[in-house]
């Protein structure tokens, strides 16, 4: 099997198998319980939590909650925010094209009386850091932007928004659970005020993930019951899981500039060998400005889950949208956004690299694509009626 | 390290070890991905709940919701319950020795408007199901009873409780924590409408857990975002921990009878020896009516934690009082709901068995308490001032 989805499930790496691994075989016990085989538990989160934190470049480790998947980083920051702020106002911003975990945080949250202001974007899939600052009213609590999109991997100007959130004195969530790991992402540079992560995004585990929440900020738990992750999360941890985080954190940090290079190398190929193979497309992600390891193209005259089908038979995964919005019909919010036409977003295929890849999967892939395409372009009626 | 501990962490049973370890190595791709790799994760994912939802007697395996703890389960139940019932009224019903997070869901709720009922319990730490009756108003919306504490063992009245909560039309959940894969529970025996679980009571892994909601019951998710677990709870699935949840409960469905032996020969010896070694303690949980693998006894004139660190240097761990709740200093509310008085409840201590425990390790146990418990009555101003 070709792995071509890596925006759904990036591989677990040789070095974070072998942790997770050991930390099966070796079994330890409650990190909460105080005895010597709780605090040995104790001390592999807390390595875990400093790896984290370290890629994230935050001040204090403590800033670093430990979740169970990107989207309870979500739930937990727009949510926790909004309920612990509601008496200094009720008005909360973000833009058109963000993950389905934010839009149903807010389309709750609306539904207990807070308002929303939801920004466009341009084609490119960018939101205007001035219509932030011009959508800040008095009654502002958050402004929740991605970092990337991870349908279209277009790289949002976070900094310049944190700049305004700042100066305007609001807290500012971001959304970097498709970029983390990928990226350099700074949260202090950023002025992110609570910058959501997930393991699995640098191929560590799936199951575990990250908040960070920077010192002061007020924000209620989401999971409410005993002191661990330092009172902002309570339940028993996935030990397992984080210690796998960490090592992923780590070997990511690591390595960031290497890997960057080669899935640059990817993408640069793709999008020069394309035009060789099919015509009539058009590419949804603007070649700068967005994650290294993804591209989505929206293929003319045909749907793209009989691309997605076909090419399952040659052994080669992609997706034609969001793991996450998997279970719906509807086109993407997120093309729409963008303004693509029912019937370009219909035929849009994401494909999103990996350090496992090679140029010769690239080539592989679009030789695929190719008869794919011609097949399916021969049954279609529009591309007929066309020629 | 003799592990005495188990209601803080039971160990991984071989066969979840092997499971788990070849979940890693495999390493498979998201279960929402529609390619075959996404099919291949998400059938694992299928037999895992149906194995668990065997092991509560559910009607129907997506009645199972896998989450990331038992804190989770709770806060989803609880949160989910009283937001989505908010219009039929705002009272609920609980008994005062709850887990912690139940205890703190209710807390945030009652910020929130919600009013609580809170019901004493007997000197067994018992709640009266008429008490439940009573308490019951056309505002009711939710009833949430223990199965079992966690701190003394004691078994509630939920089948009695859950026949009220039917006839009255009210919501019941229950959380089961410590209960499913150590006693036979039977959610739809029990009426119970929702019911929480965890994998490590029943030597599963951390960092994964389950909410059965009943087919037709009204409750929101707590985490938001995709259309994972049949749009029950969104979040990409931390598949290495549900599928060794899965060989955990079938291990448990399968065991139970001769498990359930196990513990409880190992309970009535601790009881038979213990007078032959100390004496001035009081035995907080209830021989019958109460869980096969814990024992809560007060040992008068000392305090719980000095014996636990001395214990500790012998290589054996026990516990004074919930992991989750030991970053507190305060006497538990649930040895304070007892009637225990301080004193006593400082010379609390908490021995829990397990599948991997002899007789022999008790004995072990009992002889360096005899020790522990001298030296430090030998040091006690309040036993000498006794003497």
């Amino acid at each position: 099997m070709l792995n071509l989805d890596h925006i759904s499930s990036n591989p677990l790496l040789p070095e974070v198998k072998e942790v997770m691994i050991d930390a099966v075989q070796n079994d330890y016990h409650n990190p909460s319980s105080q005895h010597k085989a709780g605090e040995q538990a104790a001390e592999k989160i807390e390595s875990a939590r400093e790896a984290v934190a370290r890629l994230i470049n935050a001040k204090d480790p403590k800033e670093v909650v430990f979740t169970s998947c990107g989207t309870e980083s979500v739930n937990h920051a727009i949510k926790g925010v909004a309920m612990a702020n509601r008496d200094k106002g009720n008005h909360i911003i973000t833009s058109n094209i963000e993950h389905n975990s934010v839009v149903r945080s807010l389309k709750r949250l609306k539904s207990q009386g807070f308002k929303l202001t939801s920004l466009p974007v341009d084609t490119n899939g960018q939101v205007d850091p001035g219509a932030v600052e011009e959508a800040i009213t008095d009654k502002t609590i958050l402004v929740s932007v991605m970092h990337s999109n991870n349908e279209i991997g277009t790289l949002q100007p976070i900094k310049e928004i944190g700049e305004i959130t700042r100066k305007k004195k609001v807290v500012f969530h971001c959304d970097a659970v498709d970029s983390v790991g990928i990226l350099p992402v700074d949260v202090q540079l950023l002025n992110a005020d609570l910058l959501s992560l997930a393991s699995n995004t640098y191929y560590g585990p799936t199951g575990v993930a990250g908040l960070y929440i920077r010192k002061g900020v007020k924000v209620f738990p989401l999971l409410e019951g005993g002191a661990q992750e330092n009172n902002k999360r309570g339940g028993t941890e996935n030990l397992i899981g984080i210690i796998g985080m960490g090592k992923a954190a780590e070997l990511a940090f690591r390595d960031m500039d290497k890997r960057l290079e080669h899935l640059q190398n990817l993408k640069k190929h793709f999008l020069a060998e394309l035009p060789k193979y099919i015509d009539e497309y058009l590419i949804n992600t603007t070649p700068d400005r967005s994650l290294p390891n993804l591209i989505s193209l929206s293929v003319k005259y045909i749907e793209g889950e009989s691309v997605m089908l076909m090419l399952d038979e040659d052994d080669i995964g992609i997706s034609t949208k969001s793991a996450c919005a998997s279970g719906s019909l509807r086109a993407s919010h997120v093309l729409v956004s963008l303004g693509l036409s029912h019937a370009d977003a219909q035929g849009t295929l994401v494909v999103s690299f990996g350090l496992d890849n090679t140029l010769q999967d690239i080539d592989r892939f679009l030789n695929s694509l190719k008869h794919t395409v011609e097949t399916l372009r021969n049954m279609s009626p529009l591309y007929k009626k066309k020629a």
